[in-house]
């Protein structure tokens, strides 16, 4: 074997770090059921063309391309293309297979589809610290609903997902596209320049409002239309939503709505309207949400609603909104804090090899009833070294066949 | 996009399948973990050289190969040789990757190494009915421990999983490669002829014992060599285990403790001494098996003890022995069979667009304290349509806000 490690930026899970993947999407799983969402599961692999020509931005540059086989890969290497080589890759997200799924099956599914996706997607990224080529992405999705009910329910369900988690002190961050829009052109921006303006309003956490205005000033946007975004900013700071009325009626009732909802179910969870909150995807079209932890200066969550993209995708018109939790960050965030997750108590049960196997067996399976683990060891000369070991094994408890009474505690 | 089916041989999963995939597989986990496995999991993706060096058979044939990226294929290119572009090759079996993971992490796992492993493999098989592309395995290993304790837990714990899938007409049959290649020789053959009898012999159930005889005779056997395993076949056959003592006392002192083991424990399946199970890999070493399920005339799950492939494959010796349960084998009687899975009582809770959501959102989180499901939909103009839907969206029932009490079941 060349190597025995996985290959560069993937990864394997021993039992400790396997054991808290599992429990994590468990209760996402749970979660999301509970409120009404069904989980689907789409292919690991797309056709490439489909890959290739998505709304995927720089993440079609990462694709990794599987190798034409047979016949097909003998014709393509006279061309010597790379486009020829390859025709199928590996997601990248699980967006565009959402697209594909629903225009698929579009006609065995719910008018409102919730649509809950957990799996692997893969991108070949230079391989850094924390950054991987295959990560776990969770997205929640609801098809069909223009309402902002979808909004409401996919914010209470994420919100409580990750409080049943331990995380104590998350905010979500909640804004509308149409209030940025409306501050845009309010302080005599034109409405093309959006983009540009919301990407830079963007960094006020990072530069702050002195380095807001060089880099405008930078890119030759006027003196006075400057003046009159961060008036209007600072006023959308200190008043909260009820100064985003003039901005945008419609994005002011959405907002609005949903943070009164919110305000009156949370539970261990806070929401907060922030008029500088972007997001860079440019497929959404009213709200947008990000969900932060503490004093973490990044988002392990966030999402929004895209009422145009499944149509354009997929050529299947439907108003859409979606919420991902960012999977790897929260599993980092319970690793450094160390969160207990509950495991029952473990049992290891030993035996001597003269003694009768049937019984021990018996013995065993009748422990599993009462121990949420228990497993059979034939005990060693070295006994005292075999008790030594089975706290770091992640067991709880040991005791001795013929003597099951007397269970020992390890400390 | 160029089609919204999934590529050729690979498949999505609407929300029923899926519910029942999450279901089989978190059985599974829970009675695999309770028994004391506990579950890794390894990189999807492995270095080609590993995977195309191994001892995977004409799997190795079947590998979804990924093409080099940027600089490297550049140069590849040039050379214009299959093997030169690429580098990564998606597995074709949990097997090598847990012989790598064991090799990486030996000094992190305990001396008896209990292995859960689930998960895709890839095989690029021609697509056909029933044969898919992608497909989950499911295995159970214990790496360290040579005595038959291994053996005796993985038959319990895969047994008792499968009951509690609901599968009641189970039958595990077993065998030891010592006693068939005992009764080899003592018919006369070669021992080296061990593995080309073997085969034959595997045919049994389907040609019969003309047919074998056939075959041997074709192949240039000796009659009075075919004559006497036929006898001592017949023997092994109507007096069972006993007259394997004659062939290898160490393969029935295996066998006959396992079998006095799991008869004494053994729980809604049955266990069979079948002289005649040679399954076909040849890394097995000793004990064999094989799970049948009713009158389905293939095994839905098997394994055995490979002490020697570990050892061959990563460079670290150490006895090994597996269970692997065909997954989709499962899905597909489970589907079949109708067979029904617990998911407690569906609510779907309408409200009227004008009335408070603040309201509504309280009421279906209460409700969720005693649904295993609710489900908020805004009331359409025709509602009775909407109802006349939901049994078939997988609803048991339904309440309209303001009227909770009334809740009426769908039937």
């Amino acid at each position: 074997m060349a190597s025995t490690k996985p290959p560069s930026g993937m990864r394997d899970f021993l039992p400790k770090d396997k054991e808290l993947r599992e429990y994590v999407m468990r209760v996402i799983r749970e979660e999301y059921a509970r409120n009404g969402f069904t989980e689907i599961e789409t292919s690991q692999l797309e056709n490439l063309s489909n890959l290739e020509n998505s709304d995927g931005g720089d993440n079609t540059k990462l694709i990794f391309k599987i190798l034409k086989r047979g016949e097909k890969l003998n014709l393509s290497m006279s061309t010597n293309s790379e486009s020829d080589l390859a025709d199928l890759g590996l997601r990248f997200d699980l967006t565009l297979p959402l697209s594909r799924f629903y225009a698929n099956n579009r006609n065995e599914l719910p008018s409102v589809f919730k649509a809950i996706q957990m799996g692997y997607v893969f991108r070949a990224e230079r391989p850094q610290k924390g950054r991987y080529r295959s990560f776990i992405q969770c997205d929640v999705d609801v098809i069909g609903d223009e309402s902002n009910l979808t909004e409401i329910e996919l914010i209470n369900t994420v919100g409580r997902s990750l409080t049943r988690l331990g995380l104590n002190d998350l905010t979500i961050k909640i804004n509308d596209r149409r209030i940025l829009k409306g501050l845009v052109v309010a302080a005599g921006f034109q409405s093309d320049q959006f983009s540009d303006i919301a990407i830079i309003l963007d960094k006020l956490d990072k530069i702050g409002r002195d380095g807001i205005i060089q880099e405008m000033l930078d890119k030759g946007y006027a003196h006075s239309n400057i003046e009159k975004l961060l008036a209007l900013s600072n006023e959308l700071e200190t008043k909260g939503i009820e100064a985003a009325k003039p901005l945008s009626q419609e994005g002011y009732d959405n907002l609005k709505q949903i943070l009164t909802v919110i305000e009156s179910i949370q539970d261990g969870f806070k929401i907060k309207f922030d008029y500088s909150l972007v997001r860079g995807m440019g497929y959404y079209t009213s709200t947008i949400f990000e969900v932060f932890y503490g004093a973490l200066g990044y988002a392990v969550g966030g999402g929004g609603r895209y009422d145009e993209m499944i149509g354009k995708m997929s050529g299947v018109d439907a108003p859409a909104c979606g919420f991902s939790i960012g999977f790897e960050r929260i599993i980092d965030i319970l690793r450094e804090e160390n969160h207990d997750i509950p495991t029952g108590t473990r049992l290891a049960l030993f035996y001597d090899p003269n003694q009768d196997l049937s019984a021990v067996m018996k013995s065993a399976i009748e422990l599993r009833d009462t121990f949420s683990v228990v497993s059979v060891f034939a005990k060693k000369k070295k006994f005292s070294k075999q008790v030594d070991r089975l706290k770091e094994q992640g067991f709880d408890a040991f005791s001795v066949f013929g003597d099951e009474i007397n269970i020992k505690e390890l400390t």
